[in-house]
Order: structure tokens, then sequence, then C-alpha cells
């Protein structure tokens, strides 16, 4: 399935959705390079890999993780490997997400979740060697002997952000928050937003960074930037939860309100949902201020991120 | 609960049993070092990541890990982040098999299994996060720069042997051949073999010789050494299985027939089935000989596997 995009945006510049699809592409191309066919034995898990990752994705990490390559003067190609490794590690965390005993979803981007196309030994497995393959994918990464970072960075960079304190901490504290007798506060909410959503965001911009030898203060600019981003993207996705149709968001929308989930909008209405995700993506603008001008299309993909509707 | 090791054993060098509870002993304090504590936040995650690495397990992965290291001449110390990492690989790998939708065991090594004590939702992601930080673990070993080998060697070792064509696509098998309709053929179960248990007795090995810097031909010796240790390993399982209680093994004893798994006891009988393992045994003594006397404890470790009655 070919990757969702906008045909048109008002808010943002008119080439971006042309960008983002090329981007996308470049994605697609490098993800089924790096994961292994259909027909590898066992054919199985390597199906139920591909399935999940060609499911429709926007990409998000990827693109992010290119774009701050190139915003610290790199080429978006030496960011190559380290944009597939964090999609496949954001594919395997929604196949477990999805699971029965975690989200219980039976839709994603659309199609039937992994659990319900191939059951629910396969979907974990699938999500195993996903979060598996972003490690051996890293490790071939060609890092300059002379530069700041060598490959143990990238390593140690995304798996402390996949981890326990991280990704998957941020999945149990979400876990935790559900039912009708637990009410998040908002210090708790930021928290999961900021573990489940933020860090993998970047830490995609990170890497990408990295790869383009970046200065530690630019590294930290966009550290800044994805922070504030990652909470206003988690904010936007809650609203969407409650105005969209599972049709339009190609998932069950709904879900939240009615396993009285603990959101932004749950907690503080739409209106004031919507201002805080305006607020936090002003902030990221600023964070991105070290970078100049190369930093245009992230400026711009942080707007077309706010007002997107899926 | 303490490493669980015999107290006296009639086959091998009186000093062994001394020899591993002390090497289960540093491996345990690697490990109390390198895994969050179980108060970190979340709490629930790395309490329950703690309980199933800490739940008595042999540690026979990186005994043979720092005795790989060792028997290349170099010193074990070198080889505790590796023999930490292959653990946590290990125990995930054992967390995920016991799953309700995998194997849906309830004990073992004589405890409830993850999902039975902290619910399947936690179980997936204490899983998951043991996956993780077996490379974050790894992403710290300090390396020569003058060696042969690399961080991102040791990653890309680890992450080929956890994923999908090896470790996870031995449970993928595994999975696919259970029931009453599916025999599998000796290939085919071989297969399963090399996948499931022997890649990761290997890759351990590997490991701690990349850290001590091996020659390719040492590398090989051990890549040859743990193959057929592995396939004599897990042949023995198969038959404790079938002769051996419950309590003495601490998992569920008698599961593969009441499966109508297939096994190599099942396929064979159980004399052939000891007769394949102690000629495996020996391909494996024979292996080590580029090693010469340094690999005398790995011979030590091989007959006692041999030997085992749990």
């Amino acid at each position: 399935m070919p990757c969702k995009l906008p045909s048109s945006c008002n808010t943002v510049k008119p080439d971006l959705p042309t960008y983002l699809k090329s981007r996308c592409n470049i994605v697609d191309a490098a993800l089924r390079e790096f994961l292994p066919t259909a027909k590898t034995r066992p054919a199985t898990i390597h199906d139920a890999m591909r399935y999940s990752v060609f499911a429709g994705g926007k990409r998000l990490r990827p693109i992010l993780c290119m774009e701050a390559a190139e915003a610290c003067g790199g080429k978006y190609e030496a960011a190559l490997r380290p944009s597939a490794a964090v999609e496949c590690i954001h594919t395997y965390s929604l196949i477990h997400d999805d699971l029965p005993c975690m989200d219980d979803d039976d839709l994603r981007r659309g199609q039937p979740t992994s659990h319900v196309k191939y059951g629910e030994g396969i979907a974990v497995l699938a999500g195993d060697a996903l979060l598996t393959i972003a490690f051996e994918i890293l490790a071939d990464v060609k890092m300059s002997s002379r530069g700041r970072y060598n490959v143990a960075d990238l390593v140690k960079e995304l798996a402390v952000t996949a981890g326990s304190r991280h990704l998957v901490g941020g999945q149990v504290l979400d876990l935790e928050g559900e039912g009708e007798d637990v009410t998040l506060t908002p210090t708790e909410l930021k928290y999961i937003h900021l573990s489940k959503t933020a860090a993998l965001l970047t830490t995609s911009l990170r890497l990408g960074a990295m790869c383009a030898n970046a200065t530690p203060r630019k590294l930290e600019a966009l550290t800044d930037f994805g922070t504030n981003l990652g909470l206003a993207f988690q904010i936007i996705d809650d609203i969407l939860d409650v105005t969209q149709s599972s049709e339009n968001l190609g998932k069950s929308a709904g879900k939240d309100a009615a396993t009285d989930k603990s959101t932004y909008p749950a907690l503080f209405g739409l209106e004031k949902s919507r201002a805080e995700a305006a607020k936090l993506t002003e902030k990221a603008h600023l964070a991105l201020n070290p970078l100049g001008r190369k930093a245009k299309r992230l400026r711009e993909i942080a707007d077309y991120l706010l007002d997107r509707d899926y």
C-alpha cells in the first residue's frame, strides 16, 4: 500500500506534499532492501514483518531522520539506515500495542492488525523481529572514523529510547492508566507522551543529525525541537481520535473515550488542547533557530503536523 | 533466587561445579549492575524484567561467552557486557515463548511465568525491554581500536542471531510444527534446533571470542563447537522432558508429548537420541582442537551438559 499523504495542504508551502511523497518513496525503497523478502525462510514471519511495515504509514520518523541530517549540513543518504531502523521500531511498537493483551485493536492504517491477520503468536514474533532488525540495520551504518559519533553511539541512542525507560515504559504507564477508576494528572500524562511519542521522534532527529556529524549545539536544538513536536503530535492525535472517523484515521476512532483513557481532550477539552498543541509547535519552531535556513523543511513539517486531519 | 547448580557431577573434573557457581555469581553481579533497579520508574516493568532474569537460570550462555574469551587468550572481564546481553536475550525469548499465544507455560525455573505473575501485557513488554536492553548493554562494550572487531560487529552478530532468520524464526517453525497432524522431518527438526538453540549458544561463544580479539581460525572453531554443543543440548533437553519430573526440571515436563510436538525422542526414541547427543558432543570436542589446552573448561562444560539431569 502506498504512503498515505495529503493531496493538498493549505497552511504549508505548496511543494511540501510532493517533497514528503518523494521522501516516503525513498524510505520505502530502503525498507524493501533492508528487510528479508517475504519468501525468505521462515516465510510466515517475513511476510508478517513486511505486511505491517508496508501498511501505508506516514513515514514521519524516517523523514525527520533524513531531514535532520540535511538540516545539519549532511546528505539524507547518510541517514537511510537509521531512518529504516526507526520505522522498524515504530512498526514493532504498533504491532505489540495493538495486541489483545494491550490496546486490543483490530484496525491499523485501514488494515486488519497483525494479530487479526496472522494470529497472536506470529504478531508477537513479528514485533520481536522488527525490533531486532532495527539494530541489525543500524550496525551496518558507515560512520566516518574522524567524526564525533560512531555506530555504538547510534545503537545506544536507539536502545535507550526504545527501552523500558521510554518507549516500552510509556506503554506500561499507558496500560496502567486505562480504566474508569484511573485519572492521570497532567504531569503524568505529559510523562507518558514524552516516553511513548516524543522520545522516538526526538531520537529519529538525533540519529539523522549524528550521521551528519552534528555539533553538540545542533543536536541539542533538534532534541528540543523533537520534544515539543512530539508532545504537539500526541495531543493532535488524541484530538483526532475524538473528532475524526475510523475511516479517515485508518484506525479505531473514539477508542480513548470508550476506554476512559486519560488524554489532553479528556482532561482539558478540545479548545484548550488545540491551543496547547499550537503553543508547543511554536516552541518547536523557536528551538530550530540555531539551525538557521537549513531547517526550513523541519519548520514546514511541524506546521503540517499541527494542521493534519488524520 | 540463586543459580541452580549441581552439588556433584561424576563425569567431569571435581572443581567444575565450584567454577560454574563462581561464574554464575559474576554474571549475576553484572546483570544487577546493568539492569535498572526494580524501583526505577516505571517500577512494574523493571520489577518484571528482574523477576525473570533472576529466576535462577543456569547462566549457560554467559558462562560460555566468558569462557570463550579466556579460551582465546583474553580475560573474562572483557566479555562481561556481552555475557549479560546474551542472558537478557535468552530471558526475553523464554518470556515470550511461555505466553498463552505461544507455548502457554505457567511454570519456568520452578516459578510462575511472567504472564502468570504480571499479566500478559506486562510480560510482552518485559520481553521487549530485555531484548532492547541487550543492545544497550552491548553498545557500551569497550573494544580496542587496534583489534579485529568493533562494537558494530558485536551488535550485528547478536541482532542476526536474535532475529527472524534464527531465534525468532526458530520459534515460528516451532509454533507451526505443533499439533497432531504435523510431523516434522529430521532435517526440519535439526533446522529448528539450529535456529532456536544452537544459534544463541554459538553467538555467546563468538561474542566472547571477539572481545578477546580472536583469530578467524579460533572464531571458526568456536562456531563449530557451538553448533554441535547446541544441537546436543537441545536433544538432551527433549530427552529430559520425557524422563524427568516437572519438579526436577523447574518447568512443565511431558509437555512435548502432550502437545504432539516433534522432538528427537519422539522421532527416534530415547536410546538413539542419547547416542546422537553423545556423538554431537564428541564432534564439539574435536572442533576445539585449534584452541588447545586453553579450551579445557569448554570441554568440561560440554561433558557436563551431556550428563545433566535437569
